[in-house]
């Protein structure tokens, strides 16, 4: 790269960072990059950083020595979360979304690329502090939610099939008892998908009883890999806590009620929130 | 917000301009979010212009007037672009993908959020010129690539079910024959999914005979939508021009050979490289 003024450097280190969430870049790379002094590469960062706080863009850690460098972890503020979260409330208690079955259509909200950056900035909050290997979710809506999770914490994503293709090679299959219609289902994931011992995150789009998270847990016994948290979007409050298959889960909002007939419903922040 | 020197303006409005994309954001705006002179906000713009486009980030389009302001349009250089599909086309070229029925195994590629990032980026700049409301995919592998893409369009994204699932209300469901296996399948859409008159953007992840895509251009005709374009991340080569169904798309790589015996594969750049 052409060497640059200090102000086209910061133009340029702030999109540099921001396309490499949880990177560890040296200053010996900074420095290289744009053929400054290590120094004036810390006066940018120390510029970049206090931005990126005071505006509640993220955090900048930088470790010292030899090894040291910069890392930007995205992350959002509980207020401005909330504020996210309120609209989406709002918009999910629209009468016409509430489907046979007491399901609600959140489709059109899935859709929305920048709504679920949003969502997966505050995912990428909640869990930046666990050890995480790979995301996994299962088709089809939960797939949105965990790639914007994923971009935000720099992790690889596993799709969980509801059925067994071709395309996959060989496969492990399990069935599981889905909470909501109590049917029995089958979900697979390639063999090679998941590596042994993988800590995984598991982010899914809507939870009733838990069958189908329960279900993915099963399966990453078999893949000798461990759950590392889950994150649902959003969580039917209809369902007591004693019914639900497990209980350590991040939501970002509560569908407290539903009345099929007169199609109202009543939609919370969910436990994220919570103090 | 409160008033920022002019480093920290610059690194403020950088990271405000990369998370709104194709979006138009008059100066009026700028002055106000920063309190700031507007032709101090015109001198910042005109700074990170010139490192977006010298650098390769993208475009900066300022509109003048009263109406005026500036707009990000995410790009990628062509050179840039090649680089990485040529690493691409290695990866896709290891020996242990070859699956029974000569597909590839891709999902861990689709799996990583930098790498469809970067392959949205380059459906971005090849389809920016478009007038599109909406991308299009179906289930499951579109679905990474059809964000990614949408992201730096800021477009939303309707996803084709392979089948009618009780969340998503009422919807039209067509046959189609999946060009390589021969055999009827169905794919269907939530009528509320898609808007009528809607120009869409198809966005696949690999294109055989060409079968799901003419599924879903016959789809948007049940919707009075039009096809405003069709991108697929890898197309096979193996498929004859007279054998495919419609011929107007753009290829990031191309499946040239598949050996089944030798498990060897020939992966190129696709025609979005072609002069």
């Amino acid at each position: 790269m052409r060497k640059l003024k200090r102000s086209a450097r910061l133009v340029e280190m702030t999109q540099y960072l921001l396309a490499r969430p949880h990177t560890l870049i040296s200053l010996t790379a900074f420095a290289d990059r744009y053929q400054s002094a290590k120094s004036s590469i810390s006066e940018d960062l120390a510029i970049i950083k206090e931005v990126f706080e005071e505006e509640g863009i993220g955090q900048l850690h930088t470790l010292a020595g030899a090894a040291g460098g910069v890392k930007y972890i995205p992350t959002v503020r509980k207020e401005a979360a909330l504020a996210v979260i309120r609209e989406i409330c709002r918009q999910l208690e629209q009468p016409e979304r509430v489907l046979a079955g007491g399901y609600l259509y959140m489709t059109d909200m899935i859709g929305q690329p920048a709504i679920m950056s949003e969502v997966g900035r505050m995912f990428a909050t909640a869990f930046a502090g666990r050890e995480i290997d790979v995301i996994m979710t299962v088709e089809t809506k939960g797939i949105p939610l965990a790639y914007a999770t994923a971009m935000h914490l720099n992790l690889p994503v596993v799709i969980v099939r509801r059925d067994n293709k071709v395309t996959e090679g060989s496969a492990v299959s399990i069935n599981y008892v889905s909470g909501s219609t109590k049917r029995i289902q089958t979900m697979s994931l390639a063999r090679r998908a998941l590596r042994e011992q993988s800590r995984v995150l598991i982010i899914d789009d809507f939870l009733k009883a838990g069958g189908t998270v329960q279900g993915m847990i099963d399966l990453l016994a078999e893949f000798d890999a461990t759950v590392a948290g889950v994150g649902v979007f959003v969580e039917s409050g209809e369902v007591g806590a004693e019914e639900r298959l497990f209980h350590d889960y991040v939501s970002l909002a509560r569908l407290t009620h539903v009345d099929l007939k007169t199609k109202q419903t009543t939609v919370v922040p969910g436990n994220y929130f919570d103090d």
